[in-house]
């Protein structure tokens, strides 16, 4: 008998007929002597529904509100859920983030889960019960009121459950079969991960990745809590998938150099030409923008040409691209660049890989392959086990290609 | 200044412009400095579509968990009129049922308000807050879990929260602008009433007029709330809107003798026939059926020809007339009746007057008006202020009609 979370995404309970189909899912488990509790998210569509209502009344909105709004979806989706089970004579009840509790921060909107009580859910699970949480949600230390975790909190939700009733294994119930060492729809080569450690995860998932969200795999490396990866459309059940193993590098018996390899279409380039070159400068264009809340990913500055100015260019999300330039063009008169370019028709590549660390030579690889096809490299940011490059848009699907063949990654 | 509670329901929050049309309703009181709180019902269809996954999942099923599911439509409402206001420059917060608390007793599905706190609303509408309600929820004061209060509940949601704020009207906004001395869309003649007491408007709710639910005019008379009916659909602020007032008998200065007539398609007519006609035999066949939790309306035993049997006829709700007809036959070696018919195609209309108390002939015109049509009368039933009768479907109308004119309620 084991203890395992299981979370169910959008589109694994898109409508009736699905949600029964998760149902007989976690009766599997049941069945098969686990102890089971089960997170779930809205219903697929339904909180981009809500999303727009609140953008349309209000595109800046207050978010406890917004909370109060989208959280109605998972809320709908574990009654449903706990009501399917029942059906099926497995003992089922639902919780809310205000009902477990799951304790957060007052960050509206993007809260972070402070802890999670789970002694009821625990005594009710031994004696049978399964738990169905609704994800994404929880309520606020100091308001007491709805708070919602963000795009893809719901997997944080079902992380931070199984960390909090030491599960385990938390399986990610979503529409693709595991983790692949790159996008399949543009690589037909992409093979599927068995394993992966957190630490490339979370690269993988912060580089774009749409698998998880990048909060629970940190969450989950925190805590050391075995996610796994796996279709809710496959009729076999969990214990009997090869999804994909999220899990801790001694894990791993045979590590590649390169694990995958990730895109980011959200990204907009900005170059400030010709900024004064002196001490500070970069202080008083940064500060103002992250003042504004707007984050900056990566930054690559010119060697001066005439000791008196430079170029600078450095990267924002493609959604904050006009308000990153209405805060620059704010403070020109501080600034005192020449021409400010916007671009927001580039991809952040990026190639992934503990293995780095203890091989030379990737990124150079890297930067032939790229060459090779033609294909110019505007920014480059490293870090101890990824590679990120920033090209034009539409050499996207060539360079993953490249980069997929150039690692060895192809599927025979 | 007076304290106001408005109730839009859901034709009048069906989508977002609608909601911004009722933020400005409630901006046009605030800004006539009364304090507000407003009480909102779920978008119109999605309780509907909520309560159908339920049915689909499970035609018979945990109440707590339909619960859970059906309180989200009135959730979502409650923060998009909330950020609706605060865009206009209103301050504004939601409440569910389980933050203000609106505390009720445990049963699931159709839940009885026993209390609810509002000393906090109090001191943030003494502010200048405007307090939005999701209506139709409560918390069980047992577990602790969403309740509901049942079909067109927020009505109630709205009466209670005036009773415990003792405020000075409680409007409640629909899609007609008041109550009407019987359907206008069936009688073009029929005319909408400056006012009506809580008695005849308690009458009308529970014989079959949809515009208040019967519960929340109970509630209001037990309270002396002044209730009034009126368009959400209408330009004019309410305090201008003349809309039609529920009220103490003292405050109707002309009474008519009969105020409206009411009609309801929901019944369904059980005829016994042959029964034996010996003591006890009435509880042998409405006990199993208040057993089953069927309500039982009309009922009539006819005299005994022959001493020895009668005939016994009642009605029932339509949507239980299987369930009736499957009790009774079960009890069938008890009964010993000779036949049972079954009649889904009947109508029960009753006039309604506080003034019948102090008016003889108010049933003989009602007859004679019927017997002039050729309509004949299956059941009669009367109580203090109103007279019902079962009549075949098809006379609905017909019969509408006539006892509108022959009470003299015709519009000149």
């Amino acid at each position: 008998m084991a203890r395992i979370v299981q979370k169910f995404g959008g589109t694994s309970v898109a409508d009736v007929d699905r949600i029964r189909n998760v149902a007989n899912k976690v009766a599997a488990e049941v069945r098969a002597g686990h102890q089971v509790a089960v997170v779930v998210s809205a219903m697929a569509g339904q909180t981009n529904g809500l999303v727009k209502h609140c953008t349309e009344i209000s595109p800046i909105h207050d978010a406890r509100e917004y909370d109060v709004v989208v959280a109605a979806g998972e809320q709908i989706t574990s009654g449903l859920l706990a009501l399917a089970l029942q059906k099926i004579g497995i003992p089922a009840r639902s919780w809310l983030g205000w009902q477990l509790p799951v304790r957060t921060d007052g960050t509206h909107g993007k809260a972070r889960i402070l802890g999670i009580e789970t002694a009821e859910i625990e005594r009710r699970m031994d004696q049978g019960e399964v738990a169905v949480v609704a994800g994404f949600q929880g309520i606020a230390e100091g308001d007491h009121r709805i708070t919602t975790l963000g795009r893809g909190g719901s997997d944080t939700s079902a992380v931070a459950l199984a960390a909090a009733l030491d599960a385990e294994r938390c399986d990610i119930y979503t529409d693709v079969d595991g983790v692949y060492t790159t996008d399949p729809r543009i690589v037909a080569k992409a093979r599927k991960l068995e394993r992966i450690t957190y630490e490339e995860m979370l690269e993988l998932a912060s580089q774009g990745a749409k698998v998880l969200q990048t909060r629970s795999v940190e969450m989950a490396m925190n805590h050391r809590v075995r996610v796994q990866v796996l279709s809710s459309f496959d009729e076999r059940p969990g214990s009997d998938l090869p999804g994909t193993l999220v899990v801790d590098e001694d894990e791993i018996v045979e590590q590649e150099i390169v694990s995958g390899i990730a895109y980011s279409r959200d990204e907009a380039k900005i170059t400030l030409v010709r900024v004064p070159d002196r001490p500070g400068i970069a202080a008083s264009i940064f500060g103002p923008l992250a003042e504004a809340a707007i984050n900056v990913d990566m930054i690559v500055q010119n060697v001066s040409d005439d000791g008196k100015t430079t170029d600078l260019t450095f990267t924002v999300g493609k959604a904050d691209l006009d308000r990153a330039r209405h805060v620059i063009e704010a403070a020109e008169h501080d600034l005192r660049y020449q021409r400010l370019v916007a671009d927001g028709d580039v991809v952040k590549v990026s190639v992934i890989g503990v293995g780095m660390r203890s091989h030379a030579g990737v990124a150079q690889r890297m930067f032939r392959a790229l060459a090779d096809k033609g294909i110019n490299i505007l920014v480059i940011s490293t870090s101890e086990i990824k590679v990120s490059v920033l090209i034009a848009e539409e050499y996207a699907e060539l360079a993953l290609r490249a980069l997929h063949t150039a690692y060895g990654l192809d599927r025979a």
